[in-house]
């Protein structure tokens, strides 16, 4: 069983027969110089983003900082409603995390002010601090397993006493007492093909959300060899956002090209 | 050696004797009547509390999520504005964390665009997640390390098969590794005071902030005698904001006696 926001996933890449998410992380230095001259640049750049990749992207995900630090939050939630508007998932990567009584506010953030369907959460509060967002059983909830970050090791791969390492911990916490609701998903880094496959093994068939294809290098094709077997989101952001050519066109067949090879390996 | 936001801190605990940090929680529900006729009701109640708070508290905490459920974060951003025109030392309770090159967003958010003195910081993506907080060496980076919920133990007391538990293996890398510009504090709960002994025994003479007096029920006396031995911020929140009186003499006589009740236990 999904949730409502994981089965609008699940219909969308179906349909358009696409695995790939298109992460929105507008910096200003990076977008074509044409955009600076206009009163919303970062606006009017996603928005075209969007326009060229919607038939080719089964979801997106914009990335909370990249808007916040650019005091382009107005535009962040003008972009959620143009894109719920059309029906087209969207996560909200904020990766929000606190004690319960604040985190009941983050996620009127995530899911009232901004109106995301799914937000990234970040599980090292533990079981009360999820509730606020666990409970909102129509939107997704997904949680940090093993990052697509070297650093990550630090606190993710220790070893617990119990056996495992931590990650392998918050998987399983996920999959069970967490998700009464059915409605969490996790992340896992495209750059950790074999911390991947551990996942998949403990939470069964639930959605994974891949970050790390493209700019961060992650493999495509270990990829999908390490997370067969359930729902995979596959998330590309800067390579797709700011080809060498700088064009639309060019985004556009960066896109085409990545679902493509994203199909080609896929089981 | 402390870094400027720590220096400023410690400077304006012995100026006015108080370790009390005032935490900015608005809820739109909770604030006095009077103030919701008004154009920017909690601009103009976080501005009132600290007018008759700021003799009293030698820190302010507003609590991001707050202001963001509310959509009033050039609310946040004024007071926060206000405080720093006044020289009060500003810690932005948001609890960002991202992979590296996010990261650095989130830096500019709180650094750069809310231009808070200190921020606090989820550890859970490892050092080179914190990295661009951490060369920021004139602010404060404030680390969650076990946190005042009784959730936090699913992940935070995790016991490592090297020994000890998670938030003690924080504690150890927030202390050497990731402290290189001497910049770094820790979130312990005031409801945890057995832990909060051992992350002192860790750290040294290392800042903790310590929420969770008041409306949460931590204990004055047992977190000054845990936390002895180096440097305090004692947070209050909701019991300040939301004195069962609701009028600004009772916001300030809570303020005064909560300082004196923590000056009662100083050792």
């Amino acid at each position: 069983m999904l949730s409502a926001f994981f089965d609008l996933v699940a219909e969308r890449q179906q349909a358009i027969g696409s695995l790939l998410c298109v992460g929105l992380d507008p910096e200003l230095s990076r977008i074509p110089e044409r955009y600076r001259q206009l009163e919303r640049p970062i606006f009017e750049f996603c928005k075209d983003v969007i326009e060229v990749t919607s038939d080719v992207a089964s979801c997106f995900k914009p990335q909370f900082a990249h808007f916040a630090a650019a005091d382009a939050l107005g535009d962040l939630k003008d972009l959620v409603a143009l894109l719920r508007s059309e029906n087209l998932p969207v996560i909200l990567d904020a990766k929000r995390g606190d004690v319960g009584s604040t985190s009941e506010f983050y996620a009127r953030e995530a899911f009232d002010v901004f109106d995301a369907g799914a937000v990234t959460v970040n599980p090292y509060l533990g079981g009360d601090s999820l509730e606020p967002f666990l409970k909102r059983s129509d939107r997704g909830i997904i949680l940090l397993c093993r990052t697509s970050n070297p650093g990550g090791a630090d606190i993710q791969n220790r070893r617990l006493a119990e056996g495992g390492e931590l990650y392998e911990h918050v998987a399983r916490l996920a999959a069970t007492e967490w998700n009464t609701q059915h409605n969490v998903g996790l992340v896992v880094g495209a750059t950790r093909p074999s911390e991947l496959a551990r996942v998949r093994e403990i939470v069964g068939g639930m959605y994974l959300l891949l970050p790390g294809i493209g700019a961060q290098g992650g493999d495509v094709a270990a990829s999908l060899a390490a997370g067969a077997g359930g729902g995979l989101i596959i998330s590309s952001s800067r390579a797709i956002l700011y080809p060498a050519a700088g064009t639309l066109d060019s985004v556009r067949q960066v896109a085409l090209e990545t679902r493509d090879v994203i199909n080609s390996h896929r089981q």
